[in-house]
C-alpha cells in the first residue's frame, strides 16, 4: 500500500526516548516530510545543529513546541518566563518554523508546594484560584511577546488543553477563548492550534474552526485520540488514532473546510506507546492516518 | 458558632454507604433543611415510603438524581430510556421536589463491551462515535419526554458533565449548551444545574450563569471541589469545598446576581470522603459552605 504522507509530521514527543537526529532518522526512512520538534530535544544538541539534522534529513519542521507558561503575577516570575519565551521564539526562528506552540499555564494555586492552601478569610476573594484574572494575565504576556515574535517572523500559536488541564497547565479550555485571546493582534503573528485531544468534546468546535480559518489563525492541526479509562496522569492518556472516541473523520472535514493546508502532527503522550520501538510506532501512526484521517483532509 | 443553613441540601451521593432515612436523619441532626435524594437509595424504601421519611424528619427534598441515559439509537433502547425516565419523573413528583437531575448519556462507542472498535473503512462516517449526532438524539429525547413532566409538575433539569466525561457519560458538557437543549421548552418544564466540578473551568460561565437566571432556568446549584491529581476513576476525584481550585467566591456571587434563591446542594463522590464517618463528613461540609460559599451567596 502507497500512503500519500506528504502533510504527515511526527511530533517528537510521540517517541519520546529518541534524540533530536534519532526521531528525524526515524521520520525520514518512513517517507515523513516534517517534524515537530520539542525544545528539550532542540536543546541538547543547540538550535542552529538542531536546524541543520533536519534540514540534512530533508525534513522541515511543523511547529516547534512550546512556550507559555504566561500566568505568573510576581515581577520576577513574569520576566522569567518572557524571557523564556523569547529564547523560544529566537529557537523557533532558528529553527525555521515560523509556529511555536504555547501552552499557557494554570492557577497559581496550583504552583503551591503540597497542592493549594484553604482560601482565605470570609469574604475575601482568592487571587490564586482567580481564573478570570489569570487569563486576563495571559492576554497581557502574549501583548507583551507579540512585536518580539514578529520581529523575529514567528506566530504565537495558543492551544487550548483539555478542561481538566484548566487547574495546573491551561487556562485556556476552548478554541473559541483562544481565537478571542488572538483576534486584537495580526493574523501572522497570534494564532490557534487544534489538537484532537484537547478539543474533540467542544460543542461549539465546528463554529470555531470556521473562525479560525476565516480568520487565517489555524497554524496546527494535531491529532492523537481519546482514549479510556483515563491514565493515572492524564496527559499521558492520549492513544493512537482510532483507538478511542474522537470523530476525526468529522473533525478533519472541519479542519479541511476551513483552508487549512498545513501539517497534521501526530502527538502522542502514553508510557505504552513511549515503550514500543520507535519504528514500529510510525509505522502505526502512518496506518492510522492513511485510514481515519488522510481520507477527510 | 452558628450557623445559617437555611438553604444547604445534603445529596445522599454525598454519604453514599447511609440509607435514605439514615441520611436524612443525619441531615436533620445537622440542622440542614434539605436532602438531594438518588434514586437508588429511594428506589430501596419506595417513592413514597421515601416522601414520608423526608417529610418525618421535617425535611424537603431539593432535587432527585437522576435521569437521563438519552444517547441510544436502536429503538428498543430508547423505548427502555424513555420508560426509566418516566419512571424517575413519577418517582419526583411522588417525593414532592420539582427539580430531576438529568445526566444526558455518552457516545456509543462508550457502550461497546472491550472498548470502541476502531473506526470503519476509509470514507465512512462512524455512528458510534458521531458527538453531533448523539446531541441530536437527546435533544429529541427531551423533546419527548418534556410533555409527561409538565403534566407531572417535574422539571427535566439538564446537566452539563466535565468535558472529561463527554465520551462515556455525557455528551453536553457546557451550561451553554445545555441552555440550547432548554430553550424551546417552557422554564419551568426544562432547566439546567450548576455543578461546580462539571463548569467552573469555562470561560463563558460567568454569561451563561446569568442567561440561566435570565431565562429562569436555573433550577440547582451543587457545590464541590476540583481536587488533584485525579482519582484513578475522575468520577470519583471531587473533593470537599475549599480542598481544590474552585473559585467559589465567583461563581456563588454569579448564582447570587442570577437571582437563584433555591438551595445549595453538597454533592461529593470520594472514595476517602464515603470511608469518613457521615456526622463528621457533614460537619465538615457545614463548615465549609459556610466559610467559602454562604458569604458570597
Amino acid at each position: 500500500m502507497t500512503h500519500d504522507l506528504a502533510r504527515l509530521s511526527l511530533n517528537t514527543a510521540t517517541t519520546k526516548h529518541q534524540t533530536l537526529r534519532e526521531a528525524v532518522d526515524a521520520a525520514a526512512r518512513a517517507g515523513l516530510p516534517a517534524i515537530g520538534a520539542w525544545r528539550d530535544r532542540v536543546q541538547e544538541v543547540g538550535a542552529r545543529q538542531a536546524a541543520a539534522i533536519i534540514a540534512d534529513a530533508g525534513l522541515r519542521v511543523s511547529s516547534l513546541c512550546r512556550g507559555g507558561f504566561l500566568t505568573a503575577s510576581g515581577d520576577d516570575d513574569v520576566t522569567a518566563a518572557l524571557d523564556d519565551n523569547r529564547r523560544a521564539v529566537e529557537e523557533a526562528a532558528t529553527l525555521g518554523t515560523r509556529e511555536l506552540i504555547m501552552v499557557v499555564g494554570g492557577l497559581p494555586a496550583a504552583s503551591a508546594p503540597g497542592g493549594p492552601a484553604l482560601p482565605g478569610p470570609d469574604g475575601a476573594q482568592d487571587p490564586a484560584r482567580d481564573l478570570v484574572e489569570a487569563r486576563h494575565r495571559v492576554a497581557e504576556r502574549i501583548g507583551d511577546l507579540a512585536p518580539f515574535a514578529a520581529g523575529h517572523g514567528v506566530r504565537l500559536v495558543i492551544e487550548p488543553l483539555h478542561p481538566m488541564f484548566a487547574a495546573d497547565r491551561a487556562v485556556v479550555s476552548t478554541l473559541g477563548q483562544a481565537l478571542d485571546l488572538a483576534e486584537p493582534f495580526p493574523a501572522e503573528v497570534v494564532g490557534v492550534v487544534v489538537d484532537t485531544y484537547h478539543v474533540w468534546w467542544d460543542p461549539d468546535l465546528h463554529q470555531q474552526i470556521a473562525r479560525a480559518g476565516a480568520g487565517r489563525r489555524l497554524a496546527s492541526y494535531q491529532v492523537c485520540d481519546w482514549v479510556l479509562p483515563l491514565a493515572a496522569d492524564p496527559l499521558l492518556s492520549r492513544g493512537h488514532v482510532g483507538d478511542g472516541y474522537v470523530d476525526f473523520a468529522s473533525i478533519t472535514g472541519w479542519v479541511r473546510e476551513a483552508g487549512y493546508t498545513g501539517d497534521v502532527e501526530v502527538e502522542i503522550f502514553h508510557e505504552d506507546v513511549w515503550a514500543a520501538d520507535p519504528d514500529s510506532t510510525i509505522a502505526t501512526m502512518v496506518e492510522r492516518y492513511t485510514r481515519h484521517v488522510l481520507p477527510y483532509l
